[in-house]
């Protein structure tokens, strides 16, 4: 656990999502099958308080985001969303819609990588989350739907029209975003928005591999290449410069640096302690 | 109209183009096909007037911009802006390249969605206006050349040099205007500066089909999609976050959203507003 | 040489890699083909200086960058850099990587054209000379393989973590950088990394040809291009836009623009003077 916690307990009972640990790696399986994994405001909710305490838990080397049936996540409940919603004052939609973009952000500034697992339809808020996540793996069936102008909202939802474009440029990020149209898994990686893409029934394995290998590889880079990553898009060149240049010389400070040398002259393999 | 206005008349003739309002479009055709619709000054002045006159209209939900005759616009005339350009005064030929910067700035900041309908040739500023729009529905005859540097100036011009790695990415961005070459419309796509590729004979009915959608759709939607797009290529995650939300807040106390919401539980077509 | 130098003098004695002077072009290869062409202090240092010296010399159009024997290189020596680092104080670790990062800083300031020629592998540091050239003319030999984690550091090393996502989006350089596993050229290619793909026996032409075409045409152009491009990455559209207004009407004053106008109504090709 992180050395620098003080009054507030960690919590292990989250009620709206399925949460799986092991080896490092800690698994969310959104599991409303019946409304394709739709989202509730206390999912929202649990999304971003895990989040937020993620870090701190030091047990955690990997966050895997799935959906359970047919499907990833088919966005906000039309019903329990939507239809709330309408009914609401305006500091009580901020303080919704705040939640919600407080989730990608703790998503990207978490220094714990994500991967998203990809299978049938990513929708609406389910296709932030999918685009907020380090990874996305991406099955065959997947379909992305950036839908939010097709229920008279803004495309920019959730940090959506801030990503998007940064991940599959403006050209395509306007396309998506104000039209809302549903893509297929190969229209998204020629994009640019598919880390890798499998066959439907390899993608369990596909997540698995890839979390295998970052829950047991050197953690404190892959931090300090995500935090950078993620900083580095609103800084300038000379700034990010100087920062590359203290991170390394912090991270050559590092055991996991030394343990590389080591086992390169010893012609073994390292063993990484993630530190 | 927008209830915004004070003194200064809407203007309704334009007389270095061609413009054509019906059912919420407004679609600008350059017409000097003789001159493959080479820009005059004049026609750049009235390109940045009717932009900044165009949101307060209210009667335009969608920009169209195209060329007569075999192409989409060679840019600025050789003999009528070239060769009187060397003969101005510096703040003459800042007070030139500042409209024509301002042309891109309107186009980008305007709310209203603006697609190019590129055939055959969009050359040096043709190709800028190209760029700055929201949508390129491009014909495979279309060439793409941001030919600066081969009359010898800057390959940024018109906010060029910021834009196109925004779309394309900084590597082929550095190619196309450091060196001015024309690529085709099917290299343009691999690029990403693309929005919808399809055969000459059908471009007409390619660029109406999504000037009709985006005029007979949630408007407000949309250019709420557009401006954030816009802004928060400038912006940090943080602030990008918290625009969307309270973009979002708002538009969910919008006529649209509730229409949607209506139409959804009534299992009829959404009619909307645009507002 | 440029009007503006003051007691220092230029260097013409370079030890740590070839340098090759012709036609405007300088050609640096680095030249440790045993160690595949590994980077040394040295090294750095020499590729520091000698891009800052650079611009003031006024008799380079075009600086390639290129590696001998199997391959273009493979980053920092394990044995003279990390070995060494392992035994270094903070602030001299500090001092070595900030020099690094003063390499890529350098060669995006740099006015003058940078081409990297890469064929076999472009590994850590390596890979990094080749992102943070203008121009990469790829081999089909080539690999690259930001491989920093793999060594236990950050994967944002010299700035790649800027750079990256602005040429191949954030999808693919969260991939590359966190990972640090080897891509082949086809890969690179796809993503958005190649300027141009060609033959391994076609590399030498290629690059000579590409060298030839910049040195030979309107340097000034081009220099206030890639001034633009690599600025305007940190600026935002109204600021862009402005000085992009600046540099035409500057430019407008300048020989090469008079001389396109002069040539082409002449009927004969420019004889650029590059300001």
């Amino acid at each position: 656990m992180s050395p620098f916690r003080g009054s507030v307990p960690l919590n292990d009972r989250w009620d709206h999502f399925d949460l799986h640990r092991a080896d490092g790696v800690a698994t969310v399986t959104l599991d409303r099958p019946d409304k394709l994994n739709a989202l509730t405001f206390e999912a929202y909710a649990d999304l971003r308080d895990l989040l937020l305490e993620l870090p701190h838990r030091g047990d955690t080397r990997v966050l895997v985001l799935r959906g359970s049936g047919r499907g990833f996540c088919s966005g906000g409940d039309v019903d329990e969303i939507i239809g709330a919603t309408l009914r609401m004052d305006p500091d009580d939609l901020l303080a919704f819609t705040r939640m919600t973009g407080e989730v990608v952000k703790a998503m990207r500034e978490c220094p714990v990588p994500v991967i998203a697992g990809v299978h049938g339809i990513a929708a609406g808020a389910g296709s932030v989350l999918a685009l907020a996540a380090d990874f996305r793996v991406v099955a065959r069936s997947a379909r992305f739907a950036f839908l939010f102008t097709k229920v008279g909202l803004s495309g920019a939802d959730m940090g959506a029209a801030y990503l998007l474009p940064r991940v599959v440029g403006l050209g395509h990020a306007t396309r998506l975003l104000m039209l809302g149209d549903t893509i297929g898994a190969e229209e998204a990686d020629r994009c640019g928005l598919v880390s890798e893409l499998v066959e439907d029934d390899a993608l369990d394995s596909a997540v698995a591999a890839l979390a295998e290998r970052l829950s047991g590889g050197p953690a404190f880079g892959y931090a300090q290449t995500k935090a950078l990553l993620s900083r580095e898009l609103d800084m300038n060149l000379s700034g990010s410069i100087e920062l590359e240049a203290m991170t390394q010389a912090l991270l050559m400070k590092s055991a996991d640096y030394a343990e590389f040398h080591a086992a390169f002259t010893g012609k073994r393999r390292p063993e990484w302690k993630g530190r």
